[in-house]
């Protein structure tokens, strides 16, 4: 079935606001019978390949008490299959001149190789195969739950701004699971078994669980036909569970935290509210929240650079982010690094003022033109890499978005306005829905 | 089987402390074939027994994004069964001039009645018709829907102190499902399905899930013949799931938070460090948070109220607070009201201050004595009521722990020394493991 029609790819960069259609890719997608989405963006500049098999299953889908599992799967396929040995799909990938990799996130696993064009059947015979053929051993258990567990050592345990990074989100969430490391809470990943992978595997690991992305230098009919062969005759999984998340209750009292370690010379405060995410059809407000974050800390020129660093001179460094795609409820992070002799409570003081003055004065609307053309240039520029432009539909596709969502995005961002990014800023700002952390050296707790 | 033999009943209260086997009731256990546990406590001083049917599934056992499913079975148990009307079992009792209700933990479901000894036949009768037999329409699931939910607006959303404490116990646990509600997230509620409710009622209201305490003017014998007729024809649950509970990790970071609410005229601070519960066979660690929360905050001498109340006249109200009994870590409160002109902070300085000071001067022996006098004492008094005896055990039992453990607890109480309460507040009471919540007027938030 066709899903989306092929549309046209259009020059742009011409001075006006562009057309959404007119800077939107030659993207195809349709749907295998077992229910696999496909999605083919065609560029014919270079001889090269991204495929991605993205599932829609991360570690906000894992069962509880098995934090990590979906990671831990994610490494696990990488071992043996029926036809293939432990080690052999990357070996291959590297012998046809290509790399490869996975990711894990909340929201969806995903693996990918990058090749010349002509090897994309091979990498399709070989990532098919390890949708449902992995067989795993109990050394494989054992040696990979000791490679998960020494990667959160060096990712987490040995980095006390991780582990703050941890304890803030397990306090903003108060019912989700995005509360939860993607990595996984080591008490849990220690306890990791070969049930729980494969039960995880057997549920989410199915073509009507999958998106395949492939870009670059490819046509759909190709994809097409490849797709049918290899991804096509594997069986969709009747008892896929729905995507259940809990979500959030109202967020009714501000949160604050400190964490305080020796190992850490530059104390500061981060401070994360709840806030929405793009939803299908509805990526209005989250919009407004990409350019809030652009506004208020997004470089030399933001808001709260010039105010805190340059007016004021209470911080050395001030930032904003704001990631908007993900299937639940998200988060808006401003981060205050105080300047020296500042306290961390005349940093955070200083940004909340900051932030009143902001929403009283609003937006300086020659900063919002320049922010409204880096975007546009970004989201231009995105399209040069075929890497970056397949994880781009893969992680909205799992993330519950469309393609027309994506096509979407590049003008809604352009059309939000001063009043818009004012508005999103009061709706998100709030305390009560908000955690204040703060990062600081072991000594300065007492007890 | 016989899982306990008979212990006898002693005179107690006579000068020095008692010997454990001494205080304990006359209690006798015994297993039906289908695996429903059966605890009798004889009390032959009334004609009178209490009869409770105690199941192992609270909130803290419900699928996500069910929370308050437990709660809602429980008010659905006093529907219609095959054989019996809405309402029919509770005007059954009342008829017999006898009380009956239900409730409902994080950790246990119970439901109970108090009746004549002779009316014990009938009461089991129509408990164990319940237990399988309830048929529930489409009216009742939007009826009782309602009520909770109303029961809710009530008691919490009405209540700031409820919604604070429900935002404090979210932001407590990290990783475990007590920081979900008992009664249930509102929005959660408002989903919950005749299906959520019959799947909680087919998984965990089976014999073989399910605890029988009988206190009172009964004997062993009577209650095996009367529980196997009724309780022991009902088959087993095969698929019964063993208790899945996440655990914490590690408490790294000092959590705050403040709720404002234009309806406090009494704004308080309040504390709770995650602590350790009773466990089946090592109860030592909860004893001596017993004590010391009665040396910290238990009465007009305890050390808090001398100290803040009296001495420094920061407070006019401090209390400390430890639940023992469930089946995962609890927590170990306490709380502050200021004294007029006193400020949250102020009040709050001066309850770590006192921490300070308790952990390093110690206890004082002699309060310590009449603190075990105390505790001896509702030991032995809590025996005199077959409503508390039955519920002592049944709670123990559904939270892990064994008749063995509640028959050592009075001891175990009376054998804390000042040394194992020190070390018990130096283990809990760290800042990392805590949230102080601020409770006050809305006007005091700024944006």
């Amino acid at each position: 079935m066709l899903r989306a029609l092929c549309l046209s790819l259009a020059g742009v960069l011409s001075g006006t606001v562009a057309p959404a259609q007119s800077i939107n890719d030659a993207v195809t997608s349709f749907t295998l019978e077992n229910g696999m989405d496909v999605v083919v963006i065609e560029d014919h500049r270079a001889p090269v390949v991204q495929h991605m098999v993205w599932y829609r299953a991360g570690s906000a889908d894992e069962p509880k008490g098995s934090s990590g599992v979906a990671h831990f799967l994610e490494h696990l396929l990488f071992k043996a299959t029926d036809t293939m040995k432990a080690g052999e799909l990357s070996a291959t990938v590297a012998e046809n001149g290509g790399t490869d990799n996975a990711f894990t996130s909340y929201d969806y696993t995903a693996y990918f190789q990058r090749v010349a064009s002509d090897r994309l059947d091979l990498m399709m015979k070989m990532e098919a195969d390890r949708m449902r053929n992995v067989r795993l051993t109990e050394r494989d258990i054992v040696t990979e739950r000791r490679v998960i567990i020494e990667e959160r050592n060096q990712r987490v345990e040995n980095n006390p701004r991780a582990l703050f990074s941890e304890q803030m989100n397990a306090t903003l969430y108060l019912n989700h699971r995005y509360g939860v490391p993607i990595i996984g809470w080591m008490h849990e990943m220690e306890t990791l078994d070969m049930e729980d992978a494969l039960s995880f595997y057997r549920t989410y690991y199915a073509p009507n669980n999958a998106i395949l992305v492939v870009s670059g230098d490819v046509t759909p009919d190709a994809v097409r036909e490849m797709a049918e062969r290899h991804y096509g005759v594997i069986p969709a999984n009747p008892d896929l569970p729905p995507r259940l998340r809990t979500e959030e209750p109202p967020h009714r009292a501000a949160r604050r935290l400190t964490f305080a370690d020796p190992r850490i010379a530059q104390p500061y405060v981060s401070r994360s509210y709840i806030a929405p995410e793009r939803d299908a059809g509805d990526q209005d407000k989250a919009a407004a929240l990409v350019l809030l974050a652009e506004v208020l800390g997004g470089g030399t020129t933001s808001f709260l650079t010039e105010k805190l660093q340059f007016d004021d001179q209470k911080a050395v460094y001030t930032g904003a982010f704001y990631g908007s795609v993900s299937l639940d409820d998200t988060s808006f992070d401003l981060v205050i690094v105080p300047a020296p002799g500042v306290s961390l409570e005349e940093a955070e003081a200083s940004l909340d003022a900051a932030l009143a003055e902001f929403i009283e004065t609003g937006v300086d609307p020659e900063q919002l033109q320049r922010i409204r053309t880096q975007l546009k240039a970004s989201q231009i520029y995105l399209r040069d890499n075929v890497d970056a432009v397949a994880r781009q539909y893969g992680r909205a596709l799992t993330s519950g978005l469309t393609i027309a969502d994506v096509q979407a995005w590049p003008e809604l961002l352009q059309s939000v306005t001063e009043e818009d990014i004012v508005e999103a800023a009061r709706a998100v700002l709030r305390p009560e829905h908000s955690v204040t952390g703060y990062l600081m050296q072991a000594e300065a707790i007492s007890q």
